[in-house]
């Protein structure tokens, strides 16, 4: 705070200069829209009822649809301006039930927490083999053929606890999950079971997106507890030639169309040009994607409830956009930027949340470095409210498709401890999202379009 | 970490600079430090062993006892050097059993959750009577023993949302619990009830120190919850005769002797030279004093535990206290810094850990210019680690009495959010301390200690 006080101590002082009155109005401004979500915020509750009316939403299940109607109606209930839907075809898997995983060692059947992976194909019946762990996909070729066939293969790396940030842990073991299952399959496995990505030591599993190489059969895999993860491994060290059972029940059908929730406030002086917040309104089919991404989604909707009840009339237009299937696919975020840029539309920046609902610490930004440059020299306006990571870096998923050479993407980057614990698991539920760090998130979101559509990024 | 590197590069490109060549070595320690906290910490377990084993430990009590004694063992596992006791005189103040509030409204008994103020009378009876709310201390002289006399004042002003920093909000909210017993019974008041001192809307009463003033009866007084106080305050909207009881059974016992926990690591160089860390070992009676202040213990003896492991042989004397008594009375700070004054020790510098085991985010400094500035300077060395606050500010009141001309007093500084959710009330349990966020203060501890050893303050 006492940065901005010297600040804005400096402005006073000097008043003949414009931008330092601007500088005061920005900050008064601020101060503004943290009281109105701080105290008249609704995203809290608006989480609530996503969370828990509706709950999880898997692109392509009817909790989607809901969710979509419900995301076109809270829109309109605030009078956003063309509130739309912006049809998107998505993939269509469901999980079915009784998942099974057990370890079969001597004469004892030991069940551990496993689900599968999104994408994964079913078993036609329990597949039911020897194990091999490993920790890296490099590690299959130098096996072979000869120590994988017929075996289930067991990545067992953990996410890396000495990376600070857990995003960049999380990155670091993406890969068992996401190509694992071809890679296993291509030296002769017959399934594949990865520990899930998280830093926490639980018994729920984490599931998430994996994909199939068509060069390589399909075979089935599923994200293994941490708490199972370690079992295994440890009685593996005992008996090498213990077997594991997995039954998955999961199926994907043809592509169904779903849609993109999209509304703004128009722009008062060009309302051609358009700066873009938004998260994504599918999550994952366990727990109630809360922190991923119901929070970004209240989040965004709550940044432009706050401009309207502030009486503060943009100069751009302002959209929120509700993405569709970034789980698994991103074909919301891709559909939207074909869009985009079809109709030749101008954008200036986009903003996403999808880190969780967490006590925000920043913003990451994506673009040239004019635009960098007028985006940390804002980071003093945010510092009385404890954000001081104003740094290059990853912004979002969603609307990654939209990068061209003129447009910023933005990313909030709330704390990141916590986030991995609930990511893709059932533990992912409203009672773990805290009121107020959404509502600091909400309106550090807020701030960001407010400064954008005042001040432009050029 | 960008900034961080820089520094590195540009000392890199410098290198016949030796104060370069420090930071570099400094650099490389704090990722020591990290690492060794991050992969082989034990401050976890050792605060599950202290919450679980142990539980609650109010000063006076036979559990502050069993804590004293598990300290004094820790340290001495540890091998630190000249681990002792050090006798702290304690109030002794008891709950009792079955504390009971309700609201009595027309033909209703209406239960709400309540719990004494630790200092409290307890009930020779039930209190039963009206009920006065205020918001404010002042308010109650407007009124006058007309309005007052008879009656419970019902304090009922709710922590500021719009402060950022929630202990800002708690300090702007706490003289209705520190002094609203004696300031009603100054006005005729029988009993006083005060608005739990959270932002959270719970059924928890929140405890916490309260004292009489000689002037006026003692009178009893009680926190209720925040669900309780609402609905009290809704209730006595529609019918302000409404009657409270309240019921409590606590009592004052003669002080009693009990310990502050010490050891050390001898300074190589100057071992007349001392450090401080730690935090207090007390508790209060409800829950089991795990945030408050179970995590500051655990990671200041992990501070220390750091430095042994990694074979860092500090230069001063770098000491861990286990202060008693913090929550009522600070008679453990007291003694210590009493008889610092008579042993005529040196103290270099005292850190305190008392603000919840959350995400650190920096610290907080109260020292002369030069200290401060020496302290600001070593900010881009915990940049990588995401501590961005480095500034004057409250530091801890276990420390507090060590205050002279000469000592530079520090606080870890956490993510503030969640903390009054928890505090002085049943919810401050081992279950909502998280391992990461625990282990990442205790190596910025760690780490800070390292640096005041071997660049001193001046």
């Amino acid at each position: 705070m006492k940065s901005t006080l010297l600040v804005l101590l400096s402005i006073v002082l000097l008043n003949h200069d414009s931008y330092s009155q601007s500088a005061i109005e920005d900050s008064i401004t601020i101060r503004a829209i943290y009281d109105e979500i701080l105290t008249e915020g609704e995203c809290y509750e608006n989480l609530r009822v996503l969370c828990k009316d509706i709950g999880n939403r898997l692109s392509g299940s009817e909790n989607a649809e809901k969710a979509v109607l419900w995301g076109e109606d809270l829109l309109n209930s605030y009078g956003f301006d063309n509130v739309r839907l912006q049809e998107v075809m998505v993939p269509k898997w469901e999980r079915g039930y009784d998942e099974i995983g057990q370890i079969l060692h001597k004469d004892q059947v030991i069940p551990v927490g496993i689900c599968a992976l999104g994408g994964s194909i079913g078993c036609e019946r329990p597949v039911i083999a020897e194990v091999i762990e490993v920790k890296y996909l490099s590690e299959l070729e130098a096996l072979g053929e000869e120590n994988i066939k017929g075996k289930i293969v067991f990545f067992n790396r953990a996410l890396d606890p000495l990376l600070i940030n857990t995003g960049a842990a999380y990155g670091g073991a993406y890969d068992q999950r996401s190509s694992g299952a071809s890679t296993s399959a291509k030296h002769g496995a017959v399934a594949c079971l990865v520990r899930s990505l998280t830093l926490s030591d639980d018994d729920s599993p984490h599931t998430g997106a994996m994909s199939y190489d068509d060069n390589y059969p399909e075979v089935p895999a599923a994200a293994i507890s941490t708490s199972g993860a370690k079992l295994l491994s440890e009685l593996l060290k005992e008996n090498k030639d213990l077997k594991f059972e997995i039954q998955l029940n999961c199926k994907a059908y043809p592509d169904v169309p779903s849609s993109n929730v999209i509304g703004e406030i128009l722009g008062s002086e060009n309302p051609e040009k358009i700066i873009v917040v938004g998260g994504h309104l599918d999550s994952w089919d366990v727990g109630e994607g809360a922190h991923d991404d119901g929070a970004g989604i209240v989040q965004s909707i709550e940044a432009l409830r706050c401009l309207n009840a502030l009486g503060i009339k943009p100069k751009n237009t302002i959209r929120v956009v509700l993405f569709m299937n970034e789980e698994n696919g991103n074909n919301g975020g891709k559909t939207y930027a074909q869009e985009v840029k079809k109709s030749r539309e101008y954008h200036v920046a986009a903003i996403e949340s999808d880190a969780g609902g967490f006590t925000p610490r920043g913003f990451n930004v994506d673009g040239n470095e004019m635009q960098a440059e007028k985006f940390k020299s804002w980071a003093p306006l945010f510092e009385p409210y404890e954000l001081h990571r104003f740094k290059r870096g990853f912004t979002g998923v969603d609307i990654s498709p939209l990068r061209n050479d003129t447009i910023a993407l933005f990313g909030l980057s709330p704390d990141s401890q916590r986030y991995f614990d609930f990511h893709h698991s059932d533990r992912d539920t409203f009672e773990n999202v805290h009121k107020r760090e959404l509502e600091l998130g909400a309106a550090a979101l807020c701030s960001l379009l407010y400064l954008i559509d005042k001040h432009g990024l050029e």
